[in-house]
C-alpha cells in the first residue's frame, strides 16, 4: 500500500505542517528563551475555579447529563453567558445567534466550509493569522489583500476574484491586537471595511480571541456591533464574530463561539452536527460556571500581568535593538511584530538564534499568503517574566546587531 | 443582508438537518417511549470515576498543563492506552499510528476531508450510518453500494466511479453491530471486502464505535487486524480504524481515535491542527485515567444491562409483531433493524405512532443514500428498562397490526 498520495483529495496538497507547532517542541528545552508560542501562561489559569466546577457537576444530580451527548448549538447555560458577554460588547443578540465551537479555530474551519468553494476568494490582511489560512486552505480559496488603511476600490477586488473563477465570499480580519501584529483596527477603518464588504455583498469574519486582553486605551466596538447598528439588528448583519475562552480563561477546554445572524448560525449548526456532533457538554457546563464566577476578576488579574510583560518587552526592545529595526506597540493581546532591515531573513536569523543566542520567535513569512514578509518576525511576551524578557531581548538584540554589522 | 444563500459554498446544498437529532427533542416528553436515540444510557456512566479523575488532575501539579493547548496528535497517556487496546484487538501498532479525535464522528469528517474531492466515490452499505453520510457529504462525493455478502466485480465499481468523474477513494463500513442494522460482517466477508479494496486500490474505513459492546458470540478480528496480517504490518495496511469512548465510557468528553498507517496519521494530524488544534487535554487526561481504572469492569457491567435490554426487545418483538414484519438479531451494540411489509412507510408510521401510540423510532429511509428503505426503521434498546421495552413494543405492535389490517 504505497499509493496514499494518489488517494488523497486535491485539497491535501495545500495542507502543510505549521512552523509554529514545530517550534512549540522547543518549549521542552529549558535553556531556550521562547518568544515563539502564542499561548497564554498556564501558571495563570484559574485551576481552582475549574476544579470546583467539575466537582460540583460530577457530584451533582446532572452528572449523567453532563457526560451525555448534547445539542449541537451548545449548552443553554454557556450560550446565555455568551449572549450577555456579547451584549456588554454592544451586540444585541439571543441564544439563536450563538454557536458554541471547540475553540475559535473550529469556528474558522466551519466558516471556510460554509462559504468557500474552490476558486472563491477570501480577503485577508498581509500578514494574517496563520491558523486562519490553514483552516481556509482546506476549501481551496484564493486570497486577496485586505488593507484596512488603504483598500482598493471594490470593483477592483471583485474583478480579480472573477478572474480566479469565483467571487469574494468574505473579508477576514482580527481587529483587536491581531495575531501576529498586535495591531488594532481603528474605528474609521472598521467603518470603511464594513462599507467595502457592503459594496462587495460579502460577509465579514471578525476573529477576536484577544478581545478581553486590553491593557491601554479605550475599547472599540466590535465590527459586529457597528454592523448591527447600521443594518438594523444582528439578523441583518453581514458580520460573523468569532470569540474564544482560550486566551481569557483556558484553552484546555477548547471552547469558543460564533455570534452571527440566526440564519447563518442554523447552517453552522448543521456543519457542527456532521463534524463532531457537539462540543463536550461537561466542559461547557464547567466553563459556564467559571465564567459566571471569575471572568471579570480573573481577566483583570491576568491583564495586569500581561501588561507588565508587554511593557518589559517594549522597554527591552528600546534598549537592545539597533537602528533599522522597528516594532509595533500593541494595546493588548500577546504579540509584538518586528520588522528587520530590508534583505535580512528572519528564518535564517532564527536558525542562528536558536543555535547561539538560544532565543526562539516565529519568522513572519508564514503569515503572508503571498510568501513575502521574509524580514518580519513575531515575538510573544505572554509566557515569560521580566528577567527572561530582558535577557532574551538583550541576546536577540546582540545577535541582530552583529548580523546587521557583518552585512555592512 | 438577504443574500446568504448566494454566499454559501456549493457543498452547503448537501447539508440537511438530521432526522435523528430532531427526534432527540422528544426525549423531553416523559410519556413518549423513545426507541429513537442511538445514545448510551446516562444512568450507567462511571460518573464517580470521572469525578475522581478530574479532581486528581486539577488538584495536582499538572493542572496548568491540562488546561493548556496540547499536541494535535493527542495526549501521550491516552494514546498509550489506545495502543494497548488496539493490541488486545490484534492490531500491532505504536503511538505514531494513533490520532485522538473529538469522537469517532470527527474521525469521519477528517477522513472525508483527506480523501474526497467532489465527484469521487465512496462505497457504503445500504443502509449505512447517517452521520457518515453527513460527514462525507461536505466533500461532495458520489456513493455506490457496498454489499458484504454480494459485491459486484471490482471493474464494475471502478467504471461507474470513472463515469462520475472521479475514483473510488474508500469503502466505508461498520463491521460490528452496525448503526443502524445491528448486523455484524462475518470473517469471510471481511476478507472478501479487503480483497475487493485491494483490487480497487482504495482505502477501507472501519468504523467501530460499538466494538466493546458484544453480548454473545465470539469476537471477530477487526478488518485492520486482518489487513495488518496480510500486508505485513500497520504501515502497509489500507484500513483506517475509527474507535470511540462514547459508547463504552461516556460520549460527553467527545473522545475517539483513528488507528492507521503512520503516513495517513501524519496527514490527519495536519487536518486536526487546522480544524481545532487539539482535543481538550483535560478530557484526554481524565479519560486515560478512567480507561486505565475501570474500562474492563465497567464495560462488563454495562454490557450485562444492555444484553438484558436487547433480549427483552427481541422477546417483545416475537410476542407483539404481526406476520410480515422482520427484524435483525444483533450480537451487540444498541440497535435492532426492522423491515415492515412492502408498501408500508415508516415515516408515516412514525407520525401516527407519536400521536397515538406515543412510541418513537427512526424511519430507515435517511440511512439509504439512494432514498430507498421506506419500509424500514431503527429501534434502539439502550436506554429503556424491561417494562418500557415491553410496553413500547406492545403498543408499536398493536399499531402496526392495525395498519397492516386496514390495508388488507
Amino acid at each position: 500500500m504505497t499509493t496514499w498520495e494518489s488517494l488523497y483529495a486535491r485539497r491535501a496538497s495545500r495542507m502543510r505542517a505549521s512552523e509554529i507547532r514545530e517550534l512549540l517542541k522547543l518549549l521542552d528545552q529549558p535553556d531556550v528563551i521562547n518568544f515563539a508560542g502564542g499561548i497564554p501562561d498556564q501558571a495563570l489559569f484559574p485551576a481552582e475555579a475549574f476544579k470546583a466546577a467539575y466537582q460540583e457537576i460530577l457530584a451533582g444530580p446532572d452528572a449523567g447529563r453532563a457526560l451525555q451527548y448534547g445539542m449541537s448549538e451548545g449548552s443553554a447555560r454557556l450560550r446565555n453567558w455568551i449572549v450577555n458577554h456579547m451584549r456588554r460588547l454592544g451586540v444585541e443578540c439571543g441564544p439563536e445567534n450563538i454557536l458554541v465551537t471547540s475553540g475559535s479555530q473550529q469556528g474558522l474551519d466551519y466558516i471556510g466550509k460554509l462559504f468557500l468553494t474552490e476558486g472563491d476568494t477570501a480577503l485577508v490582511q498581509w500578514p494574517t493569522y496563520l491558523g486562519a489560512l490553514q483552516a481556509f486552505n482546506a476549501y481551496e480559496p484564493g486570497y486577496d489583500r485586505l488593507d484596512p488603511g488603504a483598500n482598493r476600490p471594490a470593483e477592483d477586488y471583485a474583478a480579480i476574484a472573477r478572474e480566479k473563477g469565483g467571487r469574494i465570499k468574505f473579508a477576514y480580519l482580527s481587529p483587536d491586537f491581531a495575531n501576529p501584529t498586535g495591531l488594532t483596527v481603528d474605528l474609521a477603518e472598521r467603518q470603511r471595511l464594513l462599507a467595502l464588504a457592503g459594496e462587495l455583498s460579502c460577509a465579514v469574519i471578525e476573529d477576536s480571541p484577544y478581545e478581553a486582553l486590553r491593557y491601554d486605551g479605550e475599547p472599540l466596538p466590535p465590527m459586529l456591533a457597528l454592523d448591527c447598528e447600521a443594518s438594523g439588528g444582528i439578523n441583518n448583519a453581514r458580520t460573523l464574530y468569532c470569540g474564544s475562552f482560550s486566551k481569557s480563561l483556558s484553552p484546555g477546554l477548547r471552547l469558543g463561539w460564533i455570534c452571527a445572524s440566526a440564519d447563518v448560525i442554523s447552517r453552522l449548526v448543521l456543519i457542527k452536527q456532521a463534524s463532531d456532533l457537539n462540543s463536550p457538554v461537561l466542559n461547557q457546563e464547567a466553563m459556564a460556571r467559571v465564567a459566571e464566577n471569575v471572568f471579570e476578576a480573573h481577566t483583570a488579574k491576568t491583564n495586569a500581568v500581561y501588561k507588565s510583560r508587554r511593557d518589559a518587552m517594549l522597554a527591552a526592545l528600546e534598549r537592545h535593538m539597533p537602528a533599522g529595526v522597528s516594532w509595533t506597540r500593541p494595546e493588548g493581546g500577546m504579540f509584538i511584530w518586528m520588522t528587520l532591515p530590508k534583505g535580512m531573513d528572519a528564518a535564517t536569523l532564527l536558525e542562528t538564534s536558536i543555535e547561539t543566542a538560544r532565543v526562539a520567535f516565529v519568522p513572519g513569512r508564514a503569515f503572508h499568503p503571498d510568501g513575502t514578509g521574509a524580514n518580519t518576525l513575531r515575538l510573544s511576551f505572554s509566557c515569560n517574566d521580566y528577567q527572561k524578557i530582558e535577557e532574551g531581548i538583550s541576546r536577540l538584540g546582540r545577535l541582530i546587531t552583529e548580523t546587521v554589522t557583518s552585512k555592512l
